[in-house]
């Protein structure tokens, strides 16, 4: 974890004017919030309001809220920021600022918001090429006396790339068309200070980002398979795992039976749509060396069903009752959703050197 | 709920020698255990530790743990039991029962266990056929000081039916393959006192269950859209939903994007190998409404993207932002495991009455 926030620190130090602003959605962690910004708090995202509020109260005071406000989330939004903390908020509709404004008069007031820019259909967000939208916006938020601080966008569509090639050129879209949407702003008069894009592969890319002022990345902490499906990273890479105990074997069936099942693995299959598919997870010996063969083909409540193809019998045999495994996730966001605390070891290590909690809800 | 319960306690009621032992992995839930049991704490049936050892403390002292135990959690087993709890336990192996003798000479003295039966090849468990292997485990656990309290078997293989006769047959097979079983073991010497089956699907299903001495359900409390899609119970008795809020709309993409993801949702997509999926949750208004022609098809961390097809305009252009939804879930273990409390309120109103803590965990 530690090379990996290593990593992509070093990949925008020294670029004059362009910020790191992490993802803090993945770990949901203060201890690793710590250790991303080791010198003290720094600017971070994050994806609900809970934790813009843990995060607060750990010294955190400059966080961008990545999620489009729900009108209803205004007064709590309030709150946090009169709490001393600049909480920034995204928006991609004029019909919410009316709404905000109808339901919450004078709410909005000194809100700074950026406007979130659809770069690539994926998701949310005004789509790049509508001006009119984005301009109508930008008079709705000025109008309501809310302060707007640029634009926002989100480069999800990486996550479907399949090769180096295509994310490469995903994320000179992301920066171009984010870009051009600042510049719409900037000619009709609005100051837009922040053009902030991001998404790990995205982040990682190649290429200049020039005028961008900010990068956001979040699951680079842990990477995971759908990270290295994208040669994003290599599997040695991924920092986290999940501890399971070999509970029973089918010899018909060539069936190893975990106590990891989709509680502790999550269902997310990840790399599936990548015809590359481990099933739930990539299962490793306690070591994190992959399992030659093996597929974890089935994951009920706290059952994993591990398949080891023919031909590798040996492979097959070899692992008895009571065998720790790690399983790599597909999607490190969501297996470390499943759990209440992270038990961290050093690389090489199987001694638990520390517990950090995580914090789930809203 | 409270209708549901009642519906799984009249189903067993009056009918002789046989006791319902409800699984409380679904709910996690003290509140909910006291509703089950509202004369107080009853035979229960849990899928991890830290559920044994929050409903002991809460008055529950007749648990079944029917996880096949990894032989690591032996010596908890043991500290749970000393604490008055007849906590039971199931295995399907000689291997494992070996494994446990090895490392923890000693402990297994006086702990009762079941043997697990595969009934429908669908996870773990001795083959219903392999009578030899069965005896092999009843010799070793014998040997080993422990008490061989009978056979269970869990019928999961009935969430993959495909009409109401399928899920009979299934029953009727759970039923008949358990008990020959356990006439294995009676035959050979072994009381075998106990024959426990269950899922939710086979403890609803009608027919003889003679010879059974308790059964098992969990998903019964909320219900939830596969045992809808089962005919198990019906749309209007799934007594579980996310709220979330309308945070954006695409006219270009008839899309309504919504503040649950999967984070909120699970990634638990139950139905779609019943080629009648709603994508990750079944869209309804806030009073429960199924939306029509809705599909939610995508899923990010804190994004719902909800479709209306094509011909249900109507239904499209009357979903503002900021209106609330309720999303029924497909897969209620896995959409509640995403949470940290239930909000309660009664049927039919929006006001929450309570708020019940759940754990999550191991």
């Amino acid at each position: 974890m530690m090379r990996n926030i290593a990593r992509m620190r070093k990949r925008f130090s020294g670029i004059e004017g362009v910020s790191f602003r992490p993802h803090l959605k993945t770990a949901k962690s203060i201890d690793i919030a710590r250790r991303i910004f080791p010198d003290g708090p720094g600017a971070i995202t994050v994806s609900t309001l809970l934790e813009a509020e843990h995060f607060a109260e750990a010294g955190f005071k400059d966080i961008l809220y990545a999620v489009a406000l729900s009108p209803d989330k205004l007064p709590r939004v309030q709150k946090i920021r009169s709490s001393g903390v600049d909480l920034c908020v995204i928006v991609d509709s004029a019909e919410a600022v009316h709404h905000m404004q109808d339901h919450f008069s004078q709410a909005l007031t000194g809100v700074p918001f950026l406007i979130e820019i659809d770069c690539d259909g994926c998701r949310a967000g005004v789509p790049h090429r509508d001006g009119k939208s984005l301009l109508a916006i930008a008079d709705c938020l000025t109008n309501a006396g809310a302060e707007l601080r640029g634009v926002m966008t989100h480069a999800g569509g990486s996550y479907l790339a399949t090769s180096s090639a295509e994310i490469e050129r995903t994320a000179n879209e992301e920066r171009a068309r984010t870009l051009a949407c600042a510049a719409i702003l900037r000619e009709a008069g609005y100051a837009a200070p922040t053009v902030s894009i991001g998404s790990t592969p995205t982040a990682l890319a190649p290429g200049s980002v020039e005028g961008i002022t900010e990068i956001r990345a979040g699951v680079f902490v842990f990477f995971d398979l759908v990270m290295a499906s994208l040669n994003v990273c290599s599997l040695d890479e991924i920092a986290l795992s999940v501890l399971t105990s070999v509970i029973g074997r089918r010899d018909d069936k060539r069936w190893v039976i975990t106590d990891a099942g989709w509680m502790a693995l999550s269902r997310d299959q990840g790399i599936a749509s990548h015809g590359d598919s481990y099933g739930y997870g990539l299962a490793c010996d306690i070591n994190c060396t992959p399992v030659n063969g093996a597929i974890i083909s089935g994951a009920n409540q706290e059952h994993g069903i591990m398949t080891v193809r023919e031909g590798s019998a040996g492979e097959f045999r070899s692992i008895g009752i009571g065998e720790r495994l790690r399983i790599l996730p597909n999607h490190a966001c969501a297996t470390a959703a499943q759990h209440l605390q992270y038990y961290v070891v050093k690389t090489g290590s199987d001694e638990i050197v520390a517990t950090w909690p995580r914090f789930n809800g809203w």
